[in-house]
């Protein structure tokens, strides 16, 4: 997979990318990417790649020429059918699934505007996909691709070590995850569960589905809506909610 | 406001805190932050910081002695009440709310987990919030509490300047925002609409208003209901559900 990062600022993206799992991902060759600062590809005299709204209003708005330029030049590089992706509070909700969906890609192309609004041009006439990775608002689409990129290449063949993967449990099962403990059993007077201690596998499955769906129904009883319960899961939750009405 | 970020990998956060807003925020003193590899307070020889799970299973889990005593340093520091946050899949949906929120605290203090799971007693014992910026898998807190960062600091006082704030329109009026465009009013055959250019700024208004009602309703319906559509809005919407129903 290569990703080209269309962004005003390059400099952002140093740390993440040369850090842990995309450092070795890019290393090992599993991904390429290109951080493009599209300032470089105004055609104004003052290098400017932004304007005034038409209508007026406050802010600013990207012009199309520079993100349309760029996004040409990095398409010509490839012989590749690239999704190209905008970063804006009024794109769809990323998803685990979307990022499945995307790991399936050879091509990404991120645009990140900074402040400003995007000219509805880019929208209608450039990119494939409008992605938001949440409901609050950020300065720029930098913090949101680097979510998105770290989600996608993660999901990549050979990326992964075992140790690395296990944790992934909460989106891919569809419920949180149950709790961990570790070392030592007594940490200042705060205890590990005694049925953790047990040895016995079959009591120790049970309580973890038990507090999975515990914390779920708890925490995000949204996502419960599109889990399929089997007859023992649903005695729990019907126990909790029996509690719950008491 | 002062934050602590509590990580294994302090140099993922170089680029996005030495740029734009942060960078900006920082220099002017609107806050100050450290990061803090709370590897320095293991007190395992091998410099460990995680362990195998009680209970078996794939993954690895931090222990809970060096976050216990990396907190304890960082808030020994300081005469205040922190907020102490675990970045988690398993925590509350960030939101821009809660932003709102945590731009009225003090000190702020991120725990940001690096693979593993964390050990239940840091959960139960330490943190005051657990948050976490979406569904789908990171590999670590950091992306996250960057995130959670940028959003919460650009809140602060003085932070901003006018031009910057203007396009958070999405999620402070409820509505996502209306199209944007800018100079040229023909790019390539692509053409701004005539109203932007009529000077007519009733003519605008509305149909800013209607573009925005009409953008929602497409692409995120579930933002309407917790909105409160006045009569002329209410109309727009009408219309809108009588075309779909053709």
């Amino acid at each position: 997979m290569h990703i080209d990062i269309l962004t005003l600022f390059p400099e952002m993206f140093t740390g993440v990318f040369q850090s842990s799992i995309l450092k070795k991902a890019a290393e090992k060759e599993k991904f390429s990417y290109n951080l493009v600062n599209f300032r470089d590809y105004t055609v104004n005299k003052h290098l400017k790649v932004d304007d005034y709204p038409y209508g007026g209003g406050a802010g600013m708005v990207l012009t199309p020429q520079p993100v349309f330029d760029a996004v040409a030049a990095v398409k010509k590089e490839r012989q590749t059918k690239p999704r190209v992706i905008l970063m804006c509070p009024q794109g769809e909700s990323f998803t685990q699934r979307k990022a499945e969906e995307l790991a399936e890609e050879e091509h990404l192309i991120f645009i990140c505007g900074h402040y400003e609004g995007y000219d509805e041009r880019i929208r209608e006439n450039l990119v494939t996909d409008e992605i938001s990775i949440g409901d609050y608002v950020l300065t720029g689409g930098e913090l949101g691709s680097m979510v998105v990129v770290d989600s996608v290449v993660r999901l990549l063949p050979d990326v992964l070590g075992n140790q690395e993967s296990a944790p992934e449990d909460s989106f891919s099962t569809g419920l949180l995850e149950h709790p961990h403990f570790t070392r030592p059993a007594d940490f200042r007077g705060m205890k590990v569960p005694d049925v953790l201690l047990s040895g016995d596998h079959g009591r120790i499955r049970d309580w973890r589905k038990e507090e999975a769906l515990k914390r779920t129904y708890k925490r995000r009883r949204d996502l419960l809506e599109h889990y399929v319960l089997n007859e023992t899961e649903q005695k729990v939750i019907d126990k909790l909610r029996a509690n719950e009405e008491k």
